[in-house]
Order: C-alpha cells, then structure tokens, then sequence
C-alpha cells in the first residue's frame, strides 16, 4: 500500500433547489464573471436565464464565451483568457457539461500567464498552482471535472488531445443539479456513464493482490452503480433517483476519494484521447470500444484475479471459477454491458475509423515512452489494442 | 433524496513516511503551536521526540498540554484555551486519539472567545465557525474526529457529554499513519472499530426504501471493512493493511462523504453519551451493548427491509429470506460480531451499570425532547432500550 495525500476543498452544492446559493458564492471571490458555456442547451433548459437573472440581482457583472466545443480547443480557451484580461475577471463560470468545465479552467489557468496562451501550459506538462477561481454548474455526469484537478484541452492542428492539471484547477464551488442532465440522450447518457466507469476501472488494482480493501470497495460501489442505474437514466430520463446516482458517482471516481495511492495509470483514456483527438468522436464511447479489448490483451497470470473479481463485485459472474475463465466472463460481462445494455456500437470500424493513422496515434498514447499501469504499454501494445478494435 | 452540501476541505497526509511535511504545514498558521497529547503513549511510540525534533528545526515554539482525558473534561479544554490566550498560540496541534483531537477543538474554539470558556458553546449548541486552526496526528482509528466538524466535551460536575460541532473544527491538516496505532490493545482496537462502525449505521437508511444507492453502497464498503479488518488488527496488531483499512474507514465514516442528505439521528451515539457520561466507560463499547437492542426495539415493517438488506450487504445473512427473519438475522449477526469477533461484554450489568440513573439519563438524551432517526425516540423508548441493554 502507498502512501497518499487526500485533498479536495471543492465545495459541492448537490441537489434541486441549490442556485439560490450561486451569488453569494460568486461573490467571494469578486463580481466580474465570465460565463462559460456550449452549444446553448443552458439557454433551452432554463439554466442560462436563472444564472442571468441572478447575476442582475445581485450586482455581478456579467461577460460571456459560448461556444465551447465538446473536446474543447485551445483556441476556444485563449479567446476566453483574453476575455478574462481585458476586463479583469475574477471568477470563471462554467455552465455545463466537463468539456465546458475544462474549457473554463484552461480559461482560469491562462489568464494568469503573460501572454493568455493556453497550450505552453498544456504541451509543456506544467502543474497548475495559480489560476483563477472557478465556479462549475454540472449538467451532465460523465468527467468529474466539475471535482477534479484537471481539464483536457484539444489542439486540432496538431491532432493532440492532452490533459492539464493542477491543484489550482479544482472548482471551488460546484453545484450538481441531476434535472439538468434530464435532456441528455440516451446515446450521450451511455457515453458519460461509461466514462464514469472507466475513470475508477483506470484506478482498480488490476495487477497482483490488492492491500487496500477499502478502496477497492467503494470503487466496486461506484462501478456497481453505474452499472445499476446508467440503463435507468437512459430509458427514463427524468427519473431523478438514476441521474443523481450517476451525477454522483461522477464525482466520487475522480474527486481522489478513490485514489487511495494507487498509481494511475489511465491506460484507457490515454489511449481514447488519439482518438477523439484524430476523430473527434464521443469520449465514452471511445473508451467503451476500448475497454473490454484492452483488458483482454493484459490479461495474464497477475492480472487475471483483479479482473475476476471486477466480474464478481461489480457484474454478476459466478465465484469459485478458474480465475482465467472467470477473468474472461468477466471481460464478456463489460462487454455486454458497453454494447449490450448501453447499445453502443462495438468497433472502430463502425465509425469508420481504419488503421491508417493507428502507429502515430500509439506513438503520441506513449508520449512518455509508454503508459504505466497494470502492464506497462510500449507503442506496439497499443497498436496491438487499437487493431483489436476494429 | 435530499439536497445536500459536501464540503471538506481537511488535506489528509496517510501513510508511513509523512510527517516531514508537518512543519511546512504548522507554518503556513504560525510559528506558536500548542501540542495537545493524552497519557504519554506518544512519548512511548516516538512520536513526541519527532514532533519536538522537527519543531526545534524549524523554529517552531512548542507549548503543552498534556493528560487529556479519554473522555475529554471542558475543565481540561479550557486549560488549553488559557495557553493559547496568554501565549497567543497560531495552531492548535493534537497527536493522539479522537479524545484528544476533541479536546484540541475544544480549545481551539474556547481560545476565540472572550472569556475562554468552552461550556457554554457546548452547552448552547453554538455552530462554531471561528476557531484556531487545528492540525490533528491521528494515532487510533476510531472516532472519525481527524476529518469531521465536531468535537465531543464532556462535563463531570453535571455529568454532560455534549458535541460541539462547527465548520471552523474541521482539521486543517490531520496525518495519519497506520503504524501509530500498532500499540493499541485488542480492547481499544475492538471499541474504535465498532465507532466507526456505529458512525456509519447511524447514517444508513434504515427506515422506508433507500432512494441513494451510490450512498447505501459507499456505507456497506465502510461497514464491511470494519468487519473484515477489526479482528485482523486486534489478532495481528502490527499487521499494516489491517491498521490502515481501519484508519481510512474511520475518516471516511465521518468527513461527510457518506452523508449525502441523510438525517442524522445519531440515536446510539445519543444514548451511549449518557452511559459514558454517567459512568466513563469506553465509548466504542457502549455503544456496541446498545446498538443490537436499538435495532431490535426499532424492527418494524418499515425498518425490516432495510435492517435486513445490513445483514445480507455487511454480514453473511443470506438473500430471499422473509424481511422479518432476514433483520432478526441481521441482527444477531451484528451481535456475533460485537460480543463473539470484538470479544466485547455484551450487557450493562456486565459493565456493573444498573438502572439506577436510566430515567434521567434517557430524559438528558432526548434533550430537545426526543431523538430523530429511523424511529423517533422518547425519554420512554431509550429507557426501555437500557433496559434490554441489562
């Protein structure tokens, strides 16, 4: 067992009726806020005249950046920061789903810089400990930034999709409200579950015998329940018990609460970042198709007990099997449940995704040399992984 | 499903290697610390003379306050408030259990009052939210007082044992290394471990159909934990994974994580506050003599479902049982657990405690007229219920 430090001062405002709350949290910090948001689904469901009447009422100054893409790009974020430098704002507001949220702290953290760029921050792996404040109003349950110390920024020139993190980064106040996520599709509601699950499945013991029974117990929790209720806010998405289930459970896999000392690998979402950042397609889903074949291509003699017992806690795959067997029901069970019950289509192929840039997207996974975890990725593994998904 | 606030911003350092960042942090408050300790086990284990030694290193000046009682007097804080007036302390560090930790709360809210005083905050049910900053080193798994807003006082003149609870007591800092509590007899491990137990089930929906499963989840990975790893630590007391499981479950039994909107009865810690109160016997064991009999005088069909879904989740009770014979199993379960595993007396009389005091101290726990909770309870029901504890 590793040591570890805990430390998540992010102040979560959960549940319907919260809002009231939002000015006198602003307020702490200044009354200049930029507003940050999407494609204006805040303006359909109500959210974006509520945060503009509160703001009239109490005296906050009030400027906007709309927009933002859902793999946010760094050229969004500089537009933002420069926004943040000229008027001399002193919170960020996010209203919206986690690309917004990161978009808005990639806001915070360069407008802070000298000169309002984003991306010398982002290439150059910087630790982020001063940035602007940011205040996050989540609609949707998919990324945990609206807790967590990071924010994932996209470069579509040079097709590279990185993470940015830092202590400064983590909201300081958040406000969950499941309703917002209500008019989420089936189809986006899948891909935010599964990027839930596989946020914690990154930081399972999946090689040798676990020491830190606790955590591995409320990561099976979490997995158990979005496994339990990701079906429900798809087939009812007004039900209020599934999306505060999953909103939740959002936050819990990366508020740190499950990190415990485990080293983090994020094989997966290394791996998925290639390709939304060459494809541009849905986050979850990319990380669903890539899943199930990447636990199958490390399964091996010191890794196949975790596995099982992922199969057992968190799917219903009977106990007192070989551990092999019970290793590969238990990758069959992940499966039926990205494609099965989530009904997401299970290849690259089917989004017409070929080989063609697979070698330079493995490369760029292993920017480091490789990627740490369970088994240690080479660009040739990952490859291997990215074929599998065909 | 209520709204609810989670805010928690304690930075915990876990582990064995960590406290060469305990100067870095008493600083960042000031250079005048008040160290609060108990009976001397820590000049036992080493960890006074480290405490001293990385004070004289960083020009730290130490005062002390030692003897803290295991249940903290108010007489005892205010000593430490008088310290903190007259030498205008900046920290209030406590290294020891969840008794001294409260009584480093004590003081520290006691030291900002005009006459430092603690009482009557204690007894007015002041929410504090002016404090010292409090640094906690944890050295016993149990009380949950390292991570949570409260702090439990106790007056032996009128035999009161109040909490005092304020968002200004959370610890700004608490370390926790599992090693200090390697010394900790099997009676003490068994007491902490049915704490952090009861402090959890005292949250559990125990009455009508849960609506937060991601919650009741995250609450059965903490209980079984405690199940698991209590009799390990107690058999084996050096034994690491066993001590470490306990610690982090006692912190996470109460830093809010598992709140989520429930109504906190606290009916047992109600009850067993007046056991202590009256007779000083050891927390962790009252409350393990009361818990089972609550549960029993509070089975009913609104109670049995959940009562029974505790067995099957945190016990071996098995699934597809009436409800009424699933909870009567569950409980009996939780007494094997409590008077077999923890080896703990299982009645008062064994405790040499008769009914002479049982009304007034059943009318003193339900001060505000009755105690909240699955079932609300009258001066009546708690008496009856030390009856059944006889």
């Amino acid at each position: 067992m590793n040591d570890f430090i805990f430390h998540n001062p992010d102040k979560v405002y959960f549940g319907t009726n919260q809002l009231g709350h939002l000015s006198e949290e602003l307020l702490k910090f200044g009354k200049k806020v930029l507003l940050v948001y999407g494609g204006g689904s805040i303006k359909k469901n109500g959210l974006y005249d509520s945060i503009v009447t509160i703001a009239k009422n109490s005296g906050i100054e009030l400027f906007e950046l709309s927009g933002v893409e859902p793999n946010p790009r760094h050229s969004t974020v500089n537009k933002g920061a420069a926004i943040c430098k000229k008027e001399n704002i002193s919170v960020v507001l996010a209203a919206g789903g986690g690309s917004t949220i990161d978009c808005a702290k990639g806001i915070a953290a360069a407008a802070l810089t000298e000169n309002g760029d984003v991306w010398p921050l982002v290439s150059g792996g910087v630790w982020v400990t001063k940035a602007l404040p940011v205040v996050a109003i989540l609609t949707n349950a998919a990324t945990g930034s609206e807790m967590d110390a990071w924010a994932v920024i996209s470069n579509m020139d040079t097709n590279e999709k990185i993470g940015l993190g830092g202590s400064a980064l983590i909201p300081r106040v958040a406000f969950e409200n499941p309703e917002y996520s209500y008019t989420l599709p089936p189809f986006q509601t899948a891909c935010g579950a599964f990027d839930i699950f596989n946020h914690v499945l990154d930081n399972y013991y999946l090689a040798g015998e676990a020491s830190f029974d606790l955590l591995l117990e409320m990561q099976e929790a979490v997995m158990r329940t979005v496994v339990k209720w990701a079906p429900v806010a798809m087939n009812e998405p007004e039900n209020y018990e599934a999306r505060a289930n999953l909103m939740w459970a959002s936050s819990m896999a990366l508020n740190s609460i499950l990190d415990g000392g485990t080293v983090h690998g994020c094989a997966c979402h290394a791996m998925e970042h290639e390709l939304s950042a060459y494809y541009d397609i849905t986050h979850g889903h990319g990380l669903a198709i890539v899943t199930p074949r990447w636990l199958t291509y490390i399964l091996d003699e010191t890794t196949a007990s975790a596995i099982y017992r992922l199969g057992t806690q968190v799917f219903d795959v009977p106990k007192g099997l070989n551990e092999f067997e019970g290793a590969k029901k238990a990758i069959a069970a992940l499966s039926d449940f990205c494609f099965g019950t989530l009904g997401l289509l299970p290849t690259l192929t089917d989004l017409s995704i070929d080989e063609t840039h697979f070698k330079a997207m493995a490369e760029h996974a292993c920017i480091s040399g490789s990627i740490t975890g369970p088994k240690v990725l080479t660009p040739s593994d990952v490859e291997a992984i990215y074929k599998m998904c065909l």
